[in-house]
C-alpha cells in the first residue's frame, strides 16, 4: 500500500497508535470473571457506613435513597447468576472530559451483554433534559474502546435542577422507557446523580416503577476522592501522567540549556492533587501547594520572597535554571487575596454607578480611597496589569473570573523584583507555560483504561442486581481490584453556596498530614538544593513502565508498590 | 520495598520508565554488525557529488577539505580490520538541545570500543574554547543511553570565529591530545564544522597532524536535511511526535467540550516542517504553512480572512470547535510584514533622537508620517499591542525581535473581528498554545534513539577511518538503514547575512512540490470540513505502535511504510 493510501486510512482517530490500542487487553479484575469469561456480580452491605456530621439531616431529605441503602457500602459479592434482563441504560457524560470515559461505556456495554440495551445520552444532562438519545451497538463500543476523549457522547455543564428539567428528565425516561441512567461526572454531577436517584426512585413509570441512578467518578483534579473505597477519581493518572511528562521535558531542558526558569501552571483550580503528584514524578526546584499556602496564612509577598531566595541559593550554586509548579488555583488560596477580592468586589458593587462613569484612572484612584489600608497597600504592591484586572467588570454575581488572572506571571515579575533586590548579579530568565486542556483527552494511560473498564463493569453489575444512588468504585488497586459501590447520600455535606445551604460532595483537598503531602514535603529541600529531577516519561500502553499507579494514591493508600495490579 | 524507599530511588532521572529505557535494545544497521558483534566500518567514495551553484567559490576556500573529499559523499564498505587505535576523540553539544543527543555519544563510545578514548566537551563550543573537558566513562554511558536532552555535557550557541578564538580551540586541541572532534549541532554549527575541519586540517599538533572534524545533524525544526542522503535531522522524529501529540489531544477535546477553537503556535521559527508534520499527523482544521504563505504573497488580511470564512463554515454544519496551527515564524513570512518591519526599523535608527525624546503617543503619531501610506494603513489595522511591540525598542542591531510577537493572539483577534464581520451570530471561543521547550528534551522516540546511535557507530567509524570534514547520516530508513557521510563543503552556500557574504549550509524550507506538501494539499479541505483528526498518541517505546517514522520522511522520500527498519 502507498504511504498515501495508509494516511487516508488513519484519519478519524486511526493511526497506528489508536488502531493498536483498539486491540490492547484491558486488565479485568477476577470478580468479574466466571470459568474465563465476564459475567455481572452481586453485591452484599458492607458493615461500614459512610457519613458525615451532616448525614442526619441528608438523610432526612433522602428518604428513599436511605431507606434501601442504609448508607452501607456494597462490596463484591458471589457472581450473579440470575441477572435482570431487558433493562434499558442509558449514560452521559457530564463536566470536562477526562481521559477512560469511554472504557466505562465499553464495560457498561459488555457486561450488560445481548439481553440488554445500551443508549448513549448526547452532549451531557442537557442531552438527559433534551431527550437526545440514541442505542449504542457493539461496533460503537469497538471504535471507542481504550481512546480518549468524551467525543463519542459530548459533554456539557447543565446542572439538573429545575421542576421543568426534572420533568423533561422523567418525560426522557418514560419516550425511551429507561430502567436506569449512568453519570459519568466530577463532584457536582455526582451530587446531581443523588438528587436524581432520590427523584427517580419510584413513580417515574406508568406502572409506578423509578429508574435507577448510577454515578461514575471522574475528575482530572482528583478531588473526588474518599479514603479506601474511591482511591481516585478516572483521569487523574492520565492528565498527571500527560503533565509530569511534559514538566520531566522542561526539567531536561534546564540543565541542558542551562538559562531558564520555568514557571508552569497546572490545571486544577479547587485542589492541588495535579501539582502534587506532578511534583512527585519530576521533582522539580519548587512546588506551591494552595492548601498548605491556605493552611499557613502565606501572604504573597512571602511566597514571592522563600521563591526568590531559592533562586539566588541555587544560583550561588552555579545552578541558574529551575522550574516552579504551580496550581491554576493557587491566588484563591492566598487569604489576603481573597480578603482582597472580597473587599473589591463589596466596594465595587456599592460604588457601581459612580464608578461607571469614570476612566480606568480616575476608577482606580476612587477604589484606593474605598479600601482598607492593608488591601490598599497589598494591590499597589501588584504588577500594573494585575490591578488593571482587579479593576475590571465583574461577571453577573458581582465576581472577578479569578481564574483568568496569570499566576505565573505574577509570580515571575514579583520573583523578578525581589531576586534583583537581594542580589541584582544573580541571571533570572524566565519561560511560563500552562499545561491544561492538552491533559483531558490524551489517550488513556493502561491504569485508567482498566480502572474505566472495571468501573464500567460494576456500574453494570449494579443495575443488574437492580441498585440504585450509588457511585461505582473500584479498590485494592494493587492487589487485584476490588468492585464496590458506596451510597451517594453517605457523601453528601451541607455547603454554603450562593447565599443558601446545599447539599453537595465535599471536594477532597490535599490534606498536609496525608502520607503523599508529608513525603514530598521531607524532600523538597534536596530537589531545590540540587537538580535531581526524573520523570515518567510517555505514557506506555505496552512494556516494562506501562502500570505505573499515582505515587500520592499509592503512597496515601499505604500500598507496597507503585503498580496496579488487577 | 516501601513506596518511600522506590521514590528516593527514582530520583536523578532514575523512574519506572527512565530506568526501563536503559535496557531497551537498540535497534542496528546490518552494516555494523560482524558475527553479531558491533564493528566498525570502512567507506568508499560514491560516485555522485555533492554540489550547488557556489561550490566553486567554496572549494578554493576549502583546499584541504575539497581535496581530499572532492565533494564526494562516502558509503558504508566492508568492515574496517584494520581501525586506528589510541584515537582521542572529544564531543560537543551545540544549540538548542534534540532528544537523541545522548545515543550519538553512545554509539561513538561503542564503535570506539577499549582502544580509544571519548572526551565529553562541556557547556558546547565556549567548552571546547575554554578547555573544558573530561573523560567519559563505560558507566557515564550506561547512565545516558535512551534519554533525552544534552544535559550530560550541556550546550550552548557560542560560534568560533575570531582568530583568537581559532587558536584557543587550537590549545585544547594540543591539551588534551585530540585526534577529532565531532560537533552535534544545526545548519549553524555543521557551518561552524566545516570551518574547523578546514581549519584544523593539519599543522595543529607539534608532529604537524591535523585533528579530524565531523559533524552530526541536530536539530528539532527538520531544517537541516539533504534529500536521500540525509532524509532528516535529529530530534525532530521526537519533537513532531511529542506536539503532534498535544495537539491530538487538544483536537479530541474540541468535540467532547464543543465549544472552543484552540489556536497553536509551534516551535519552528526558519521552517514549517514541523507543523506540517504535525498536520500530517493529527489533520487538524487549519494548518498555516509559512513557506506557502511567501511563496502566494499572502497578505495578513487575507489570511485571516481564509480562517474566518472557515469558521464560520464550520459554524454552518454545527461545528464550533476547531485547532488552527501556526509556525513560530508565521510573521517574518508574510512579505507586507517584513516589509513594514524593515521600514519601521530604518525610520527607527533614522529618527532615533527624536522619537527617544518622545512619549509613545507621540512617538507613534511622528512613526506614521514617516511610513508609506500601504504600511502606515497594515500597522493600523494591528491590534493595538502589537503596534506597541512594533514601536518597542530595537536590539542592539537596530532589529524588532519578531519572536516575541504573539502571532496566535495576533490571528485569534483579527479572527474574531473578521468572523463578527461575516457573521455576528456564529460562537467563536478561543484559547491558545505554544508548545516549544516542551518537545526538545523528552525521551527520544524509538526512532530517534535507533537513528542518533546508528549516527554515532558512523561518526565513530569515520573517526576510525581517518575521515574528516563530513556530516554522518543514515540513510534508507525504512530498508534496514545505510550509513553514508557527506563532504560539509558540498553543502556550503554563500549567503548575505549582516551585510556581507557568508559560506553557510542552507537552511532546508517546506518545498510546496515535495510529495508531503501535496498530500497535505490534496486532504485539507476534508480535514476544514469535518473532524477527521487523528493522534499519534504518546510516544511508545515497546510494542505494535514503537516504530512510525515522520509521515513527511515517508512521504518526501517515497518509502513504502512508515515504519523505519534497521
Amino acid at each position: 500500500m502507498k504511504i498515501e493510501a495508509i494516511l487516508d486510512k488513519s484519519e478519524k482517530c486511526s493511526s497506528i497508535f489508536e488502531n493498536a490500542i483498539r486491540d490492547l487487553e484491558i486488565p479485568t479484575c477476577k470478580a468479574f470473571l466466571k470459568s474465563g469469561k465476564l459475567a455481572p456480580i452481586n453485591f452484599k452491605q458492607a458493615s461500614h457506613e459512610i457519613e458525615n456530621k451532616d448525614t442526619p439531616k441528608v438523610n432526612k431529605a433522602f428518604p428513599h435513597s436511605y431507606g434501601a441503602s442504609k448508607n452501607k457500602a456494597l462490596e463484591a459479592d458471589s457472581p450473579n447468576e440470575k441477572p435482570l434482563k431487558g433493562k434499558r441504560v442509558a449514560v452521559l457524560f457530564s463536566g470536562g472530559p477526562a481521559a477512560g470515559g469511554h472504557n466505562v461505556i465499553v464495560g457498561i456495554k459488555k457486561i450488560l451483554g445481548k439481553n440488554n440495551t445500551l443508549l448513549g445520552i448526547k452532549a451531557g444532562p442537557k442531552g438527559l433534559i433534551e431527550g437526545n438519545l440514541f442505542e449504542i451497538t457493539d461496533s460503537d463500543v469497538e471504535g471507542i474502546v481504550n481512546t480518549g476523549g468524551f467525543d463519542f457522547l459530548g459533554s456539557d455543564r447543565t446542572k439538573i435542577k429545575t421542576d421543568e428539567q426534572f420533568a423533561q428528565v422523567k418525560r426522557t425516561c418514560n419516550d425511551y422507557k429507561l430502567d436506569a441512567i449512568v453519570v459519568i461526572g466530577g463532584d457536582d454531577s455526582n451530587t446531581n446523580a443523588a438528587v436524581l436517584a432520590e427523584y427517580l426512585f419510584t413513580n417515574v413509570m406508568p406502572d409506578g416503577s423509578g429508574v435507577q441512578v448510577i454515578g461514575v467518578p471522574k475528575t482530572i483534579d482528583g478531588d473526588l476522592q474518599i479514603g479506601d473505597f474511591l482511591p481516585i477519581s478516572f483521569g487523574f493518572d492520565t492528565a498527571t501522567k500527560i503533565y509530569a511528562e511534559m514538566v520531566g521535558n522542561i526539567l531536561q531542558d534546564t540543565p541542558s540549556s542551562r538559562k531558564y526558569w520555568h514557571f508552569v501552571k497546572l490545571m486544577g483550580r479547587a485542589a492541588s492533587h495535579v501539582a502534587l503528584e506532578v511534583a512527585l514524578q519530576t521533582k522539580p526546584a519548587i512546588t506551591l501547594i494552595s492548601e498548605e499556602v491556605a493552611e499557613k496564612k502565606l501572604a504573597l509577598h512571602e511566597i514571592v520572597d522563600s521563591i526568590a531566595k531559592s533562586v539566588v541559593d541555587r544560583a550561588s550554586r552555579g545552578i541558574n535554571h529551575g522550574v516552579v509548579v504551580i496550581p491554576e488555583g493557587l491566588i484563591e488560596f492566598i487569604p489576603e487575596m481573597t480578603a482582597l477580592l472580597k473587599e473589591l468586589n463589596e466596594r465595587m458593587a456599592e460604588f457601581k454607578s459612580i464608578l461607571d462613569a469614570k476612566s480606568f484612572d480616575e476608577k482606580k484612584d476612587y477604589i484606593y480611597t474605598k479600601l482598607t489600608a492593608k488591601h490598599a497597600q497589598l494591590m499597589a504592591s501588584l504588577p500594573d496589569y494585575i490591578e488593571q484586572m482587579l479593576l475590571a467588570d465583574r461577571d453577573s454575581h458581582g465576581n472577578l473570573q479569578v481564574s483568568l488572572i496569570p499566576t505565573e506571571r505574577l509570580l515571575i515579575d514579583m520573583t523578578a523584583t525581589r531576586v534583583k533586590e537581594i542580589d541584582p548579579s544573580v541571571k533570572f530568565n524566565t519561560l511560563n507555560h500552562f499545561f491544561g486542556y492538552e491533559g483531558r483527552c490524551g489517550a488513556p494511560t493502561l491504569f485508567d483504561a482498566a480502572y474505566t473498564y472495571n468501573l464500567g463493569l460494576t456500574v453494570g453489575s449494579l443495575i443488574l442486581a437492580g441498585k440504585t444512588g450509588y457511585i461505582a468504585c473500584i479498590t485494592n488497586l494493587d492487589k487485584g481490584g476490588k468492585p464496590v459501590a458506596l451510597p451517594l447520600t453517605g457523601l453528601l455535606n451541607i455547603e454554603r453556596r450562593h447565599g443558601h445551604d446545599e447539599m453537595v460532595i465535599e471536594k477532597a483537598l490535599v490534606r498536609t498530614d496525608s502520607p503523599a503531602f508529608k513525603y514530598f514535603a521531607s524532600r523538597r529541600k534536596d530537589w531545590v538544593n540540587s537538580d535531581v529531577f526524573c520523570s515518567p516519561g510517555p505514557r506506555q500502553l505496552w512494556g516494562p513502565a506501562s502500570k505505573q499507579l499515582p505515587i500520592s494514591v499509592a503512597l496515601n493508600r499505604d500500598y507496597s508498590a507503585v503498580e496496579f495490579k488487577f
